[in-house]
């Protein structure tokens, strides 16, 4: 058994069903973790591994995503949940309003982490564009604005989890943590 | 003598002006230290002061600061440095676009700490609006957008150092700072 440190079900609903695929079992786990700040999304999920099993004696995996959007130097990236919280999806298409150019990815890091000190971390990255107006209502956080390359026409927003775990940046990074942690 | 951890140069400047009315000598430090994600300055500031002596064992003072907009849920808020360097002051005037409400505030928190581990906040807060369009070079960051309540019609970027430090919100968290560290 592994346990997810987030405060986020839908992402821990993602990986439950993905992991499940592996037969590994995990739980979510509730705990505060201090979260630096850097532009560097790896640093960040490595640090939160270490605080995390320092504080519960655990094997765990963190997880660290964001949305880097090209015309806007990568913003909002590993601020992506407090951009998220206060300006929201409509701030983001306003700022992108009447720009051609809309290309963005989302990375999502796993770090894992026992009381061994082992981490390790895996990343997974989906590309894709930001449409022009929010669509869709599933998925979590900047999912209705974000169209990925492989499924033209539809948003994450507009996927199931079992479709978005086909594509998206988190499933990519969980699959990289699962394969290597069937052989730990 | 104290110790101002910043890689900024302006706010350094600002800083040393304001500390030689005080007869408090200031020196420069340029030390790497983690900033955590929170939605709170204090408790930024407060950290980076503890990581700072913990590597320096020096007697310092880190600072951090903010640009909260009333119609954007306080944004860019503690992430203003890394949203200034990606989405820029433009960004922030796209966003507020054809909006009315242009409230803002500029907040600051000065953290002190001693080998003793003596830590003390202080805080800042000027009250302004945001402008419709960059006005002045001067100042750095958010300051040519950001116009000040007690000096209509000329944005932070429009005023010499010595005009700032009569109102800026750095200037009066480091006055009550220099007025505690006097009898310290």
């Amino acid at each position: 058994m592994i346990f997810f440190v987030t405060e986020n079900i839908h992402k821990f609903d993602e990986a439950r069903k993905l992991l499940a695929g592996y037969n590994i079992a995990v739980a979510m786990l509730k705990i505060k973790t201090s979260e630096i700040q850097d532009d560097d999304l790896e640093k960040i999920a490595e640090k939160g591994a270490l605080d995390a099993v320092a504080k519960s004696h655990l094997p765990i995996i963190v997880e660290d995503a964001g949305l880097f959007i090209e015309a806007l130097n990568g913003f909002p990236g590993p601020y992506s949940s407090y951009v998220y919280r206060t300006i929201g999806k409509e701030g983001i298409l306003k700022m992108l309003k009447g720009r051609k150019d809309r290309k963005a990815q989302f990375r999502s890091i796993i770090a894992f982490c026992n009381q061994e000190k082992v981490v390790k971390t895996f990343q997974g990255i989906v590309e894709g564009t930001i449409t022009e107006e929010v669509k869709g209502s599933g998925g979590f956080g900047f999912d209705p604005i974000f169209e990925p390359i492989e499924q033209p026409g539809k948003t994450f927003g507009e996927l199931t989890t079992e479709e978005k775990n086909r594509l998206s940046h988190r499933a990519c990074a969980l699959r990289k943590f699962a394969e290597w942690y069937k052989h730990f």
